[in-house]
C-alpha cells in the first residue's frame, strides 16, 4: 500500500519537517505511569516555563493537553470562563473566528471585535470595548494569525487588558518558542508541540497563571478538556489523567534539547527571519506578491496572492511542487485567492532556495514565464 | 537529561510495547493536507470497518479522533445524545463511571445501572430498565472493563437494546481488534490506536452507523470533539479539521499491516489468550490469586489480589520490577488492594515467562518465600 513520500519538505504551518533525531526519539515505548516518564514530563513542564522567561516560582504552570492545538484552546476557553463570564475575542483571521465558534458552542457570552485580515488587532479599540462593556471578563487574541501570517501586538494589548483588570488569553500556537510574549501580563498562553519547538503533533500545552487557574475548579464544561483537572492530575502524581501520546512527548523532549543546541529562541528566530526574507524576496523576483505589508508580517508563514495569469492553476501548481517533494499550503483568506508558504521547522536558507528553484521549474511546466506578468500584460 | 529506559517491556493496558517496525514508521514527516496522507487515512478508515466485519457499503463510517480513547468516548456521548436524550450507562468499573461523569458534565440526562466489579453487566436488568424508562434513548457499556479485566456480554446486551429500539454505544477500547462485537446491532463503537491494534497513542476512533450519525448534526456540545463535523471533514476532502498526529497515524497503518501478517484478529486473540493463561497459571504457582473467575476474565489484562504477606509492599514490588525492565500496572478496584498485569502488545509466551521469572526474583529481594503463604501462615 502507498506510504507518504519520505523526503518531502513541508513548507506549512505544521505538521512540519522535523529533524531525524527528533523522530528517532520515538523509537521507544514508554509507560505513561512509569517514574522515568513522569520525570521527563516534569522536566518538559519546567523547560516550557523557562522558555517563556519565567522561573519555577513565578506563579505559572505548564499543562500539557492531548490533541491538536485547537483542543488546548478549547480547553482554556471552556475551563477559564465562569458561567457568568464574558469573552472578548479580537479577530483578524480564521483562528480568531474559531475561538468565537468555541464560545458559541459552550454558550459562553462573548463580544467580537473584527479587523481586516491584513490589519493587526488594535489596542485602543480593545481598551474602548472593555470600558464600554464592564461585563467582559476575559480577552482572547491570536499572536501570529496563521490565516494570513500577520503578527498581532499581543504585549501592547496585554497591558490594556491588565490595566482594565480582565484576564488575558493568547493563542501563541505558531509563535511560541521564537516570538516573545510577556507571560507576566498573561493568564493563559497556548501553543503546540509541532510548531516552533519543532516537535511532532499529538499534544499542545498551556502556560497558565496559577492564581487564575486555581479559580477555575469545577468550571470546565467537558471532562477531557478540563484544564484544571489536567493540571491537578499532573501535580498530584505527575501523571496524565488519560493516556498521553508518549512517543510525541519523547520527541518533544529531544526537540527542546535541539532548540537549546541551536542557541535558543533568538537563534531560531534569526533562522526563521532569514528563511522568510529569502522566500519573500525570491518569490517577488518570480513575480509573486506578498499579501501583507512587511511591517506586520511574522517570520512564520507568508501569504502570496494568486497571480492573475490565465495559466496559473493553484491545484496543479501545488501538485507539481508536491511531486517534486515540496509541500506548500493552500490559502485561507476570506476575500481573495492566495496560497501560503511556511518557513518554520527544520528548514534553512538552502531549503528556501531549493523551493524557489522548483517553483521556477513548475512555472515553466505551466508555461508561465517568470517573472510573472500582470494579467493585462500576459493576456 | 534522563530518558526512559529503552528496553522496558510494558505489561499494561497501554501505551504498549509495540514492534520496532511500527515505531520506525514514524521516521517520516507527512503533511496532513497532502494527497498521499489523505489516501492513507482513507485506507485506514476502510480497514477499520473491514476489521469490524462490515464492508464499505454496510452503512458504517470510521472516524478518527485526536487525543486519547477518553476523548473519543466523550466525542460520542456529547455528539450522539440530543438535548432531550437520556443515556443509560451500564457500570461495573471505572470506565463505566467515567461515562457517567461525562454525562454529568454535559448535563445529559442519564440513568445508571451498577454491578460489582467482579460481575458482568446483566442483559435482563438492562431490558427491565429500558422497559421502565421510556425516556432512555441510548445505552452505553464497556466491553472489556480494564478496571478489573472483566468481559461484558456486549452482543447479548446489544440485542436487548436493539429490540427496545434504543441506540447502542460500546466502549471497545481495550478489546477491538481481537474480541468480536456485532457492529450491525451497534450505533457507535469506540476504540484506540494503542490497544489491540498495537499502534502508538495519539488518536482514537469511532465506528458509527451512518444513519445514526446523520441525525447528530449540530448536536455536539464542543468544537474539538464534534464527531459529526469530524466525519464531514474527513468525507468532504479527506482531511482532519484540526492537525492530526501524523506520525501516530503512519505507525497505525504499519500496525494494521502487522495485524494482517499475524493472521488477523483470530491469530492475535490466540496469542493474547495464551499469554494470559501462562501469566495466570504462573502467578498462581507463585501464590498470587486472580481477582476474577476464569469464565468472565477477558484475555487483555488480569487483576491480582495483593498478597496479605507483611513484607509485600506494592510500590517497592513495582519499582523493583521496573528497574529490571518490566512495567506492571497498579490496581483500580474500589474495594480492595490489587494490581494488574496486561498481556497485550508485542508480547508473547516468552515475555510472560520472563516476567514470571523476574517476579520470583523480586519476591526473593523482598524476602518473601514463593509460593506466598497466607497471612496467618507467614505472620
Amino acid at each position: 500500500m502507498s506510504r507518504p513520500h519520505p523526503d518531502k519538505r513541508l513548507f506549512t504551518p505544521g505538521p512540519l519537517t522535523t529533524s531525524r533525531t527528533v523522530k528517532e526519539a520515538m523509537l521507544h515505548d514508554a509507560s505513561s505511569r512509569d517514574e522515568d516518564f513522569i520525570e521527563l514530563v516534569r522536566d518538559i513542564r519546567r523547560r516550557l516555563l523557562a522558555l517563556a522567561g519565567v522561573g519555577p516560582d513565578a506563579g505559572f504552570e505548564a499543562i500539557l493537553m492531548q490533541g491538536s492545538g485547537t483542543f488546548a484552546v478549547e480547553a482554556v476557553l471552556s475551563t477559564a470562563l465562569p458561567r457568568d463570564g464574558k469573552l472578548l475575542v479580537l479577530v483578524n483571521g480564521a483562528y480568531g473566528e474559531r475561538m468565537v465558534e468555541m464560545a458559541r458552542r459552550h454558550q459562553i457570552g462573548h463580544h467580537v471585535l473584527t479587523w481586516e485580515e491584513d490589519t493587526p488587532v488594535d489596542p485602543d479599540q480593545t481598551r474602548q470595548a472593555l470600558a464600554e462593556n464592564p461585563s467582559l471578563t476575559h480577552v482572547a487574541v491570536v499572536q501570529c494569525e496563521t490565516t494570513s501570517g500577520i503578527l498581532n501586538p499581543v504585549d501592547v494589548v496585554g497591558r490594556v487588558v491588565r490595566e482594565a483588570g480582565r484576564q488575558y488569553i493568547i493563542d501563541a500556537m505558531s509563535s511560541f518558542g521564537v516570538l516573545p510574549a510577556d507571560l507576566t501580563q498573561t493568564d493563559y498562553l497556548i501553543s503546540s508541540a509541532n510548531k516552533c519547538i519543532e516537535g511532532v503533533p499529538g499534544f499542545a500545552f498551556v502556560l497558565a497563571r496559577r492564581t487564575s487557574l486555581e479559580g477555575t475548579r469545577g468550571q470546565a464544561r467537558t471532562l477531557s478538556l478540563d484544564l484544571y483537572d489536567q493540571w491537578r492530575g499532573l501535580e498530584s502524581n505527575g501523571q496524565f489523567r488519560f493516556t498521553p501520546p508518549t512517543h510525541a512527548i519523547l520527541a518533544f523532549a529531544q526537540a527542546l534539547d535541539e532548540l537549546d543546541a541551536e542557541g535558543g529562541p533568538k537563534a531560531r528566530l534569526a533562522r526563521y527571519r532569514n528563511n522568510q526574507q529569502v522566500l519573500s524576496e525570491g518569490m517577488q523576483n518570480l513575480g509573486f506578491t506578498p499579501y501583507l505589508a512587511p511591517a506586520v508580517q511574522a517570520p512564520i508563514i507568508t501569504t502570496f496572492r494568486q497571480p492573475g495569469h490565465p495559466r496559473f492553476d493553484f491545484t496543479r501548481f501545488h501538485q507539481e511542487l508536491s511531486r517534486r517533494g515540496f509541500v506548500i499550503y493552500p490559502g485561507k483568506l476570506t476575500r481573495e485567492p492566495c496560497f501560503r508558504i511556511g518557513n518554520i521547522g527544520r528548514l534553512d536558507e538552502g531549503d528556501m532556495h531549493a523551493l524557489l528553484a522548483v517553483i521556477r521549474e513548475v512555472l515553466d511546466v505551466l508555461q508561465i514565464e517568470a517573472p510573472i506578468h500582470s494579467p493585462s500584460q500576459s493576456a
